[in-house]
Order: C-alpha cells, then sequence, then structure tokens
C-alpha cells in the first residue's frame, strides 16, 4: 500500500488543549512513513482545505512541535464554518475533492466539537459518493463536555479546573469584605445549552469548610427569579455573603436568555451578552447587597497555566489515536475517553461511529442537579472530580508562560483560488 | 523591658500575598518573647479592635500559619473602615484605647494601603495625644500599586502577572478565532485612578511575536472615542484582530467614568460597573466587528494560583521588617522595597514615615505611556518586567489549591460591648 498525504484542521471554539491533540496527531502520523507521508494542516480548519491554505507542519521543528503540547489555543487557527448537505453545498464538496486529489491527500483529521464531527461525517459521505477514497477520523473537543459517546471531551477538564480554582479563590475574597463591604460575587462561565462547566464550580464547595460556590445557575434549569433571590438572601444571613455561579445560557420561564433581559447601551442598542451583570442587578435592586461580578469569557477555556494535568494527557492519547485508528484501517469514528474505574480514576481510548456522534448534544442529566435546582449533587461531584485532578504547567520565561508560535509554511498551491461563499 | 501584647489588622480590599504578609508578622514576632508577648489579630480589621472581636493566633498550628504563605485573600477579615480626625470620631479613638489597655497592647500593625496607612499614622498621633505608648508600623498592601516610597506594593506584581498571563492567552484565543468570527476581544481589570494593572498586560506583548494586547486604555489618559476607534480598525486591518484591556476607571472627556456611561438594565438603573461591555459596545456599533469581552473582577486580585514569587517573598519580607522595626524601637513608619538594581532585579527593605504615606497616590508618571495614549513605553516595560517573573504554586489536593482555613479562636472579652458608627 503506498503511503498518502493527510490533512489535520482545528475547528469551532478553541481549548488550553487542542494544541496537544495537534502534537497527537502530528508525532504520530511521523511514526507511520509507510502509511502517512506529508501531513497538511488547514489554516483555519476546513476553510484552508477549500481555500488550498496548507501548512506543511514537517517544516516546523521537532521542539516546536512538542510545545504544543503546553500551548492552548488553535496554532493553526480554527473556523465556524459548517458544511451544509451534498445538496445544498455541492460546490465546496468538489472544491474539497479538488484540493485533495492536487495534494494526494487521503486522510482527514478532524478536531472538533458536534459541528466539526458532523463535517468529519460528511466528509467521509462525500469519500463514497464521489468515489474518491478518504479515511476520515474525528478528534473530539469541546469545553462544553457536551459530546456524546465520551465521557469527557479534551477542553472541559481544563475550563474546570480553572473556574473551580477561580471561584475557590473569588469566595476567600468576598468572605474576607462582607464585614463592611461586597455580599455577593457572581461569576459568569460559558455553557449555552449545557451547564457542565458552571457545575464544576461545585467542586470548590466542600464539605471541609464554607467556601466555594452556594448558587450554581445552570441553563437546564429555568431561572426562578424569587426562589433565587431568597436562596441568596438566605446564604448572606447564614454565613454573611453569597456566591453565586451563573452559565450564559440560562433561561427565563419565557424560554429568552436571562442575559438579553432588557440591558441597553446608551443608545438603546440591547449590549453584548453578560449574564453576570444582569443577575449583580437583580439582587442589588430586589435587597440592596453590594455585588461584585466576573465575567471569564475566553480566560476560561485559554487558560493553559492552569489546565489539568489529565485533559493534557486525554487530549493528547485521542490525537494519537485518531492516527492509530487510521493506519489500522478504521475509518468514519472519533476515539473516545473511556471510564473504566471512578476511585482510583482510570481510563482507556474507545471509539465511537462519526454518523451516531454527529449533531447529538449531551446536557446534565437531571440526576447530577439538586432538587431545589441550584447546585450539584453527589453523583454530579464523583463524575467531576477526577477530571481535574493534576497540573501540568508550561515552561515559563520572563515571568509568562512560554508559548509558542509556528513557522506555519504554506504549501505551494496547485488549483485555481476559490471563494467560499 | 517587659513584654507586651500586639495587634495585627487587615485592611481595605484584598490581594492574593496579604496572608504571606500576615505570616511574616506572626512568624517574627514569635521569635522575640522578650519584646512581643500575644499577638491578636483584628477580625476584619481594625473594626476588630473596636469591637473587640480578637483572635489569638498563638492557638493556630504552626503549618496553619506557615500556609497563610500560600493562601489568598484575608484569612483574618478585611474592613474598608477610615478613622477620621480625632475630633471627628473622638468616641472611636477613646476606644480602641480602651481596648488596648484591657488587653496589654502596645504593638499595633496595621496591613493595608493608603487609607490603611493613615489610620496607622492616626493610631500613632492617638498614641501621643492620649497618652498611652504604642508602636504603630504599618505593613504596605495594595493591588493599585499607588502606595509612595516604595517600589512596588505586595499584591501588584501578582495581579499583574495574572493580567499579563491572561491577556496572552486571551490573545492565541482570538487570534484562532478572528478568520469567521470574533475579532475584537476586551478584558476589564481594576484601577480606579492608576493604571498600574492595566499597564502590565502590556508585558505580554512582546517583539517575538505579534500575541498580547494592541491597545492599552488607561485612568490617567482621557478616553478619545474616534481615536481608538481607529486604532482598533487599523489593527483588525494589519493582523485580522485586535486585543483591548481597558482599566475601570477610564473617563470620557467630561470627567465621567466610561463604565457610567449610559448603560440602564430594564427598569432604567443604571448598571453595576463594567466598562468592558460598554467598550465591546461602542466597537461594535461603529464597525460591526464581533466582540467578545471579559472582566476579571476579584479573580484577579484573588489569584493566589498564579502568584508571582518576587511578589510572595516581599509580601512576607515586610511583614517580617514591619515587627523587626517596632522590636528595634522604630515607630510610625512603614517598611518599603527599595530596587537596588534592574538587572539582575535586586531589591531590599527600606523605611518610610507613616506621616508622609498617608493618603498620597502615586500615579503611571507620563514617561511610562506612549506618546499616542494607548500602550506603555520601554521604560514601563523595564519597571514592570522583573516584578512577574518567577512562579510560586499552592499545594493541590484534589486538583484544587490547598487553602488554609484558621481556627480563629476569640480572645475573651474584657470591656463592655461597643457599637461602631
Amino acid at each position: 500500500m503506498p503511503a498518502y498525504n493527510a490533512f489535520y484542521g482545528q475547528s469551532g471554539g478553541v481549548t488550553s488543549v487542542i494544541n496537544a491533540s495537534a502534537a497527537g496527531v502530528i508525532q504520530t502520523a511521523r511514526k507511520y512513513p509507510e502509511h502517512i507521508n506529508k501531513l497538511y494542516v488547514g489554516e483555519n480548519g476546513i476553510l484552508g482545505a477549500l481555500t488550498e491554505n496548507l501548512i506543511d507542519v514537517s517544516l516546523e521543528s521537532d521542539s516546536d512541535i512538542e510545545a504544543l503540547r503546553h500551548t492552548p489555543c488553535g496554532a493553526f487557527g480554527s473556523c465556524r464554518y459548517k458544511l451544509k448537505s451534498l445538496q445544498e453545498h455541492k460546490r465546496e464538496y468538489e472544491r474539497l475533492i479538488e484540493v485533495f486529489k492536487a495534494h494526494d491527500i487521503r486522510y482527514f483529521f478532524y478536531n472538533g466539537g458536534g459541528d466539526s464531527q458532523d463535517t468529519a461525517h460528511k466528509v467521509s459521505q462525500l469519500s463514497e459518493s464521489m468515489d474518491y477514497p478518504i479515511t476520515c477520523i474525528g478528534v473530539p473537543k469541546t469545553i462544553d463536555n457536551d459530546l456524546p459517546f465520551t465521557d469527557s471531551s479534551p477542553g472541559f477538564a481544563s475550563v474546570a479546573k480553572y473556574v473551580a480554582v477561580s471561584i475557590l479563590e473569588a469566595s476567600l475574597d468576598v468572605a474576607s469584605m462582607s464585614s463592611t463591604s461586597t455580599k455577593v460575587f457572581v461569576m459568569e462561565v460559558m455553557g449555552r445549552h449545557a451547564g457542565w462547566i458552571a457545575a464544576a464550580a461545585g467542586l470548590a464547595t466542600s464539605d471541609d469548610h464554607d467556601l466555594g460556590p452556594d448558587i450554581i445557575l445552570l441553563p437546564e434549569v429555568e431561572f426562578k427569579q424569587q426562589a433565587f433571590l431568597d436562596k441568596v438572601n438566605a446564604t448572606i444571613h447564614r454565613k454573611g455573603h453569597c456566591c453565586v455561579v451563573v452559565s450564559e445560557g440560562v433561561k427565563t420561564p419565557d424560554g429568552k436568555f436571562l442575559s438579553d433581559s432588557g440591558v441597553t447601551d446608551a443608545f438603546g442598542h440591547a449590549q453584548l451578552g453578560g449574564v453576570a451583570p444582569v443577575v449583580a442587578d437583580l439582587i442589588k435592586h430586589a435587597d440592596g447587597h453590594k455585588c461584585h461580578w466576573a465575567v471569564c469569557d475566553y480566560l476560561q477555556r485559554a487558560a493553559r497555566h492552569i489546565a489539568a494535568a489529565t485533559d493534557v494527557e486525554h487530549a493528547y492519547a485521542l490525537g494519537r489515536a485518531a492516527v492509530e485508528f487510521a493506519v489500522q484501517g478504521e475509518n468514519a469514528v472519533m476515539p473516545t475517553i473511556v471510564r473504566t474505574s471512578n476511585n482510583p480514576y482510570r481510563w482507556e481510548v474507545g471509539k465511537a461511529p462519526l454518523s451516531k456522534v454527529a449533531n447529538v448534544e449531551e446536557m446534565m442529566p437531571p440526576e447530577y442537579i439538586d432538587e431545589d435546582g441550584f447546585f450539584i449533587t453527589e453523583a454530579c461531584r464523583k463524575y467531576l472530580q477526577p477530571l481535574i485532578v493534576g497540573e501540568d504547567y508550561p515552561p515559563y520565561k520572563n515571568g509568562l508562560p512560554d508559548y509558542v508560535v509556528l513557522q506555519k509554511h504554506k504549501v505551494a498551491q496547485r488549483t485555481p483560488s476559490f471563494t467560499v461563499s
């Protein structure tokens, strides 16, 4: 069997460990020269394939590729671009085949969340319908932890660690200040549909002490304003202050995002996002408590400085497994994390068919949410706890993490230019 | 000379290293039993003295006191309470003497920023006017870095490191996403009057790469909206995206906080703080760029997980020096950091009289701000760079920092109860 070239792309919102998966793909591909000749990486994911902007990673130094393990976000650029059906986007699909043929690409590794696994699945369908053989393997990644079949998704555990560490520290702050000043601290985290990230903040609360969040607002639970305010007041009455973690996706009973509930700027424009200030305002105007609030936004998913060691291992292992599956003749699958033991935590690599992964979102199960809807259960804690264990600090230089910026040598173009619709 | 008891209190907004100063005070006081008998810590700073809520730290274990070195925020509670003049607050001053006499307290260590140094100074004046001898030593602390005489203030360097690391990471994120999505990232940091914290974000920008912030908005520079928008657009044109760091204290030409410029909630109430969403809105509505924004708030000053090693050393050393000054017979002074060499960075402990420290705020000097007002100069970078060097990670347990919560045994009250006005 002759060796062919391979394509790898990063897709969707980035994470602090997606480059560790890239390192897994790149370093493993180098071990199988009898199967994989050159590995080309798309600049900005699938867009790099469509526009024939390919990066030849064989020209990067070994040490720079190794440094991807500790460098957050998408070293090759990511994209938010979802291929529609073969009927609707016929021109794009034909273009992909044109570029793949021009560069002798017969392996397709796509690193992303649900939408990206859908893209990988469509490319594998394309391979059949257009009679050009391509081995398609998805590499899971999402901070939202909402991919099916995998016990957790690379990227999530590090955000989980970041939010748990951050709210633990902020709870110490508000506890210090509450006698004469701030009574409530509100921290907004990501999670438009699934509350896994907000839930992870609950790991900072333990029986040992009275720190961490007192209330967690999840998108899976309809926001009940009075019950929430009552719980804030009861908490302040009991311990002098209250810490709230709120997911950006929390909705009011009428189905609207709470973040959209009427905040306008000086021009009357609806303001950009931000559910934490809305929650802080509700508390302040209802009961007069002094509030502070934070919005983590990109800081949480880019925070490689406090990544979970387990997450880095998962990310690398799934990148490596994707290539191993491909050279073993697997196709249209995604490697997954299978938890084989909870205590001690043990895991191994499994696999799931792309056809079943694409476009499925895993929400928090009801048994992970407390009866009153304002906290996680012990079952949820047991699931989350092992994921955040272990630190994997990047090297530092002059006080800052020494993140790598690659050379990104472009492959000479061989096809006419193409504009994405 | 007989030994007397001592008082220590934490005051003002807390930091990630103020407890390291507490450890310095407590551990050093234990070394001088011939001068200092018991060390009592005020619960919530000076309020603990006024209300006779004193904590006997001799009952804490040595390992718990040692753990204060790596535990952020105020382990004994802080307060925002400023004593007015002797005339206005005569009853409070008499009460202080009553409590100090009842507990044989003749040493007063107060750990805080400008207002707190003013309190320490007033207590030393009280000592003279009320003819009760008290040795008063201030211990500097402020994330704002605006105390005079000291080269830097404990607490600042760790916030500096946090914001530089965070914006470095976020800049990698927006660079990854900008081809199809977010073009601008705005990060809000603290600094109501002085721009030191926002300035420190500039350390993430270097000649080696094109990461970190492109624009820094300082409270020392009047916000010029069109010039700002032009610079954002020019940056996006050049590199595809733009990172902005904005200090909460930025003001418009009419002298108002930019954060107050007309953002209202659904009820028409002015919204609580938040200059980042205001800046993001300006950009979005002027030029249509997709923006993301983060507000660090307490996360930045409580972030012991990424504290600067130099800062932890400073904080501990100044706590130790305060006690050493006191037992050497100094009075009404504050230990300071004196920089003796920039490269390699070297420092030693100096001292300044409380009378000159109180109520002075050190702003960024003009030579630290770029000509166009949107960035820091090389001189500023040279000052800031050594401060963020070195990591001092706390120990971890189950994936989270193992911060200590003290026992806080109360000293039996000996005076009638007292209500603070």
